[in-house]
């Protein structure tokens, strides 16, 4: 992990907007329906061209004024200055090879994966390597598809770019400035690291959660004293339960061994409160609590 | 669990407010200090006595308005109509009974704890038992002590009062008067029901928090990648971490066996989502996160 490097907020790019480009995105969900939002509204793009396996979700798209025209993946590439690609990870693999394919020396590719190990090395020997860039911009929510989308998305959130090295520094300019126009605070670090810290900070909360709902549901039968009684504690931390399993199995699969490192981990954290609980240990249960506590320090 | 009974938010209470009420708050911190501040808003309360065995809590208290004067336990109850303990629930036992050898069949006790089977059970043969009413608003922030108390809380949240035919009919008029006007749902159970509704929907959520921030804090020794790194869904599953072990160990180890219990469920339920990595059965982790995708049906 030594080569995390963080940036600060401060702007050291001086490039300007390339405005009215013409920008395709692959998906129209949450995360691409979002950036186009953002895209338009700051005038990056005079144009949003949208690629979807799914019919229903482009009209969606078209009605939210999210798109302007929906196209065939090929057509859309060839029209396009920029390409934005936030579909699963597993899928992205091989649209983004299509892509690729495709491109030329002018035009640039980003995704905005929540894994960047086997993506980037799935790409490393690809002849337009150099046109792509490996983004993940840490935000979401929970809810999914062109409907979830907002305006506001990404502000004062990090925005992990891996193996800047390998891309091309217009590339590079390009996206970065876009990101930071949105808020976002740009961090560096390689591919696997990225992963590594994505399975602590974002994966191991999912699992967490979606954990969490199932042994509710599992053991509290009666669905209306959960309704009446739930309060802000446990929306907060079943919330992420509700998200999409289309969207993050596969990110689990391909972060599975970094995963499992971290859910061993919890599994043996909650096996301490356990045992606290199981001895009425106070003294050794208040010790494991304020260790938690110290999250504090690093949390605002 | 059979015994719980859900009532819709209609008042059916036509009691009048006890207006201009000289009331006890014993604890000065978020939910006494909210309670206070709500009181005071709605005209229940004329005078707020608080009780403390921390004097700087007591002067935070009286400059920010919760209190207007700091008194002894007993020279406090003397001088109350009304009693609203919310310290830490182990002590609650103790300075229940203190409080009711000191009532006259004029005055009213409430506890505000996030349990009640043990105190319940503890008071049970008190002669003062009727005027005492177990109450448990469910609301709260992570964070403690007088500074956290806010207005406009308990607004849309479930109240559980328990064991109602033990205490006079006046009692629970009042109280539920106090709690339906702060915008709160009456919900009736017994001592035994609720605890096992709170271990399964707050008490388990502060534990895989706890579990969750010492996961974090152990495998991700470089605190700044966190910081840098962290976004709303880690923040929302990891926020109850920060809750005070002072009143939480206490909750946790009162209600320990029905905790166990769902602690245990909750481990089994993460081995599975462990062994749908290990053996890489994508159809399996997906299944399960549908299934916890059901809780969407439940949280609105």
């Amino acid at each position: 992990m030594e080569s995390t490097e963080i940036l600060d907020k401060e702007n050291s790019s001086t490039a300007s907007a390339k405005e009215g480009a013409v920008v395709t995105i692959v998906g129209v969900g949450l995360i691409s329906g979002s950036f186009a939002l953002a895209l338009k509204e700051k005038g990056f793009a005079k144009k949003v061209i949208g690629v979807s396996r799914t019919e229903a979700s482009l009209q969606k798209a078209k009605q939210l004024g999210i798109i302007d025209v929906a196209l065939p993946l090929e057509e859309a590439v060839k029209q396009s200055d920029f390409i934005y690609v936030a579909i699963p990870v597993d899928a992205t693999i091989t649209v983004m090879k299509q892509i690729m394919d495709l491109l030329t020396d002018k035009q640039m590719v980003a995704d905005a994966g929540s894994t960047k190990f086997v993506l980037c090395d799935a790409l490393k020997d690809h002849p337009m390597r150099h046109r792509f860039i490996a983004t993940h911009p840490m935000w979401g929510t929970e809810y999914s598809g062109p409907e979830a989308a907002v305006t506001g998305a990404f502000t004062g959130r990090a925005c992990v770019i891996c193996e800047k090295e390998k891309t091309d520094l217009d590339v590079v300019t390009y996206v970065e400035n876009i990101y930071k126009t949105l808020g976002m605070n740009m961090v560096y670090m390689d591919a696997h690291s990225h992963d590594i810290h994505a399975a602590y900070i974002s994966h191991i909360s999912h699992i967490t959660s979606f954990a969490l709902a199932n042994t509710v549901l599992e053991k509290e039968k009666e669905e209306d004293a959960i309704f009446a009684l739930a309060g802000g504690g446990f929306e907060s931390t079943v919330r992420l339960a509700k998200s999409s399993p289309a969207m993050w199995a596969p990110i689990f699969m391909q972060n599975r061994e970094n995963l499992l490192d971290v859910l061993n981990e919890h599994i043996s954290q909650l096996r301490k409160f356990k045992a606290s609980l199981e001895k009425e240990n106070l003294e050794y249960l208040i010790e494991l609590m304020e260790n938690a506590n110290k999250i504090k320090r690093i949390l605002q």
